[in-house]
């Protein structure tokens, strides 16, 4: 067994782990284009715009990693009744992260 | 005349730009953080709150470039009287940008 | 068998069903609010409070309808293994509305 | 002098009054919509699907009153050189506005 990924535990986005580097990389990159645009005077509307634009690929971040989790973490634990609910502490969390990314 | 600013255009964020720079920063170096929470398989769910943590940063970035343009470009064109509708075009301007925060 | 009810499918918020439609009417009073608001030449500005104070209420009502079908819905079709991917169809639905509500 | 509409204040909304409370009925009535659907047992994704349309309506709405707000409240303040502050305070409020939308 590989000690450095021994007791790694499965993740509902462990299957699309590089897909979600590249997007946080990604985005990484926007913010930083964003201090350059602010170092070089751009005109403000052009900032707000990429701003918008960083907002909504986290976004895309969040319902991405919300589907991973529903798919297998969510449905897992139904699947094998976790816990005196059946699962239901699952959802309730996931709908918790829901309201958190629509106030935010 | 400085010939370290010489020519670079002022900007509604221009008395608040280290400010800024510094949120843009302190962004940056979240959006790293998420990076090495799913290098390291963090939860899903923590991940999702962290996300939102950053979606907000942003937008509260948002919210000072908008307050600063209305405050000083806006309401320079305004007074100004610029343009055949005087300064309305810059109001215009500036609701397309709310309206793709909102929709961000 | 009740014909009133014969038929009626059981939906995800059968059992809050009361409670949701308390809040859509009490939504619907608080457009019929705004109307009024309008009718008497409100500020502008208290009635952008008071639009933002529906919006939030009627993400309430998306929010627990989300939980409902969560809980309900999807949790049942995951345990049913229904389909040929064993509920998955159900997640994808479900995350497509929650994609809705952050971009509405 | 009119006594119906004596002293009735000039609003942001004025000229555009009728459209706005034509678009807050056309809401009103999709809000019963919602409770005719709940009422026939509609599928909960049905439901938060209109229920996102509605949501965005609302927000239609309150850039429309933003946009006569700015255009003529905010624009009015600023070339009347109102306050101390030569109109900064209703630019404030404004953005106070902009930010309960965005977390709304």
């Amino acid at each position: 067994m590989d000690p450095t990924t021994a007791g790694a535990p499965t993740r509902g986005y462990t299957a699309t782990k590089d897909d979600l580097q590249k997007r946080l990389r990604r985005i990484e990159g926007q913010v930083r284009g964003l201090q350059r645009m602010v170092d070089s005077d751009t005109y403000c509307i052009d900032v707000l715009t990429q701003v918008a634009a960083v907002t909504k690929a986290l976004q895309g971040v969040a319902l991405g990693l919300l589907d991973d989790h529903m798919r297998h973490c969510v449905t897992e634990a139904v699947r094998a009744g976790e816990g005196e609910d059946g699962g239901d502490d699952k959802v309730a969390e996931a709908m918790g992260a829901v309201g958190r990314l629509l106030r935010s």
